[in-house]
């Protein structure tokens, strides 16, 4: 199983996502500075891989402060994570990894002993992060039944998360069951993290699949050549609204009108209990460039302006289930989440 | 306005549509193969473009015929119609045009007639063509309010059918009328030709107009920044169903989930009486490496499979009105413009 992050010898390893599939390209990050730069410019990416990455980077941070007393350690650390949660608005775990890593420091008695709880804290939520991933597998592939060909989108394996997957995971368990599945991916306009990157992991996983562009997935649905959809999540409102990459709507809204079964599979650390519902999640607005062109290779007349927002808001009512590493819960449900959260 | 095909001197003269809009290069096509070559590869498309390639091909290949005797002269010249009409499966206005070309030849007294008439002929399409797009144009211009924000798909214009457009045409109308609209264009994946040929046709003309990638729309009309839909069509069954470019059927799915009006636009050469619904209608299936590839870039690992339909179907009930040539008709009223057809 692929393994896209590492942390070892104060230095936080990662498969640069930027440059797959073509190159495997680690990036080596000492600091918390090239921690945001990577999560900035996408070269860790990957709403529940953000949250860990981040973790690792507060952890870096900690390292860099040679201050000796708690109140300037904690207010110099506070601005190192202002830097790292400001690199991208919408991926829930983030936020919540960079809140777990400030209660973990302002708890310590020392900046020596914030320093080294901070790194177990960092490989932990990395190692929690494979277990979560674990239990979500288990629970989707059970709503996988056998022969099912499956529709995803955007990138939720081992580059997404750092463990072994969300909707991957869920697939690559069901696949794992011999439940002889098959896989229709589609590559995620704009910057093609289903065909750079879902596609790399799915052949890494010897899971037979095709690969399609955005617009062909209402097409094969209309044939009867998917039989349900799985995608993963980057915040998951009180009320089950989901966030996710910029196309899922579209893909809820498909499956709905074709009777389909539409699952986000998701951990706990994705909801946000504080955002009531989906309109209140901030949506992040990318650069124009990233639809004009493909690595470089303009594709529209100069000056043609383009819209860009990577995500989009599923409306609770359009899925069928959330797929939990603490079960299987249909939107109405999840509030019974909330207690286990806090 | 943009002229892309012009005959002079026993020569068609194209833009070539496989280099925007980095590059204005224009075909110089002396015969039927070239013809072929061209609607084949792409550098000629657009259904109604497609027809009327196909019958300046049958006028150039008249003219590459020697033999003395009708039945000779017809007999070659089915073959070259057989290679004309055997590049695209899809586009009815091709087969229609071969058909209407076929019998000008035939209902020649010799050779030396049938090649004055059949250039006479192309040139008549060509001009009728133009007077179709402006019908389409006014009919359609009365369906769109003022303020509008119209959302397309893939390329309608003076590209795809050398004359003034399809949907473009009614888009082009409505601005020409100060109607204040505003155009969301869709990229149109795997071949882009929202990006490089409708981005380019817009900024020609002078229309306000954002480039999405197609995975948005839905997002879009959700947010309600959209009014209404309009595409065009590459074959219309007898009850209604709608062949167009890849990525239409989810956008009347969309648009049917918003409550927004989808209109499709196509003159009468367009339909298909003889092919009673859409699930008749052949779906061209193209090259793997179109979704594989972006503009020569390779954007998935190497032995990735894709499926590239060319086309789907939109069923007759998801569409709110056809815009033709003769005026707009409800689905369920289109057995009318049969009586027209013939």
């Amino acid at each position: 199983m692929l393994q896209p992050m590492r942390f070892e010898n104060k230095t936080l390893f990662a498969l640069d996502q930027t440059r797959l599939p073509g190159e495997i390209s680690w990036l080596e990050l000492k600091d918390h500075h090239g921690v945001a730069w990577a999560i900035r410019n996408l070269g860790i990416r990957g709403a529940p891989a953000i949250g860990i990455a981040a973790a690792y980077g507060i952890a870096l941070g900690a390292e860099e402060l040679t201050c000796a007393g708690m109140t300037d350690f904690l207010g110099q650390l506070e601005r190192m994570i202002h830097i790292l949660t400001s690199t991208r608005p919408t991926a829930r775990n983030l936020f919540q990894a960079a809140e777990h890593m400030r209660f973990v420091a302002s708890s310590s008695h020392s900046p020596a002993e914030a320093r080294r709880r901070l790194t177990e804290e960092a490989l932990q939520l990395h190692k929690n992060q494979k277990e979560q991933d674990t239990a979500i597998g288990c629970y989707g592939a059970e709503l996988v039944p056998a022969g099912s060909c499956i529709l995803t989108h955007c990138n939720t394996g081992p580059l997404a998360t750092g463990g072994y997957g969300t909707a991957f995971g869920v697939i690559n368990t069901a696949h794992q069951q011999n439940k002889n599945i098959n896989v229709i991916a589609t590559e995620t306009r704009p910057l093609l993290q289903g065909a750079r990157l879902t596609a790399f992991e799915l052949q890494q996983a010897g899971i037979p699949f095709q690969l399609i562009t955005d617009s062909m997935a209402g097409f094969f649905m209309q044939q009867d050549q998917v039989n349900l959809v799985i995608t993963g999540a980057d915040r998951i409102s009180a009320n089950g609204d989901t966030a996710n990459k910029i196309g899922t709507y579209s893909l809820a809204v498909l499956a709905r009108h074709h009777g389909l079964p539409f699952y986000i599979a998701a951990p706990l650390t994705t909801f946000d209990f504080d955002t009531k519902r989906g309109a209140d999640i901030v949506i992040e607005n990318r650069e124009q460039e990233e639809v004009t062109c493909f690595r470089g290779v303009v594709s529209a007349p100069e000056g043609t302006k383009a819209l860009n927002p990577a995500f989009d808001v599923t409306p609770a009512e359009l899925i069928t289930a959330l797929i939990t590493d603490k079960g299987v819960f249909q939107p109405s449900q999840i509030h019974k989440l909330q207690t286990v959260n806090h």
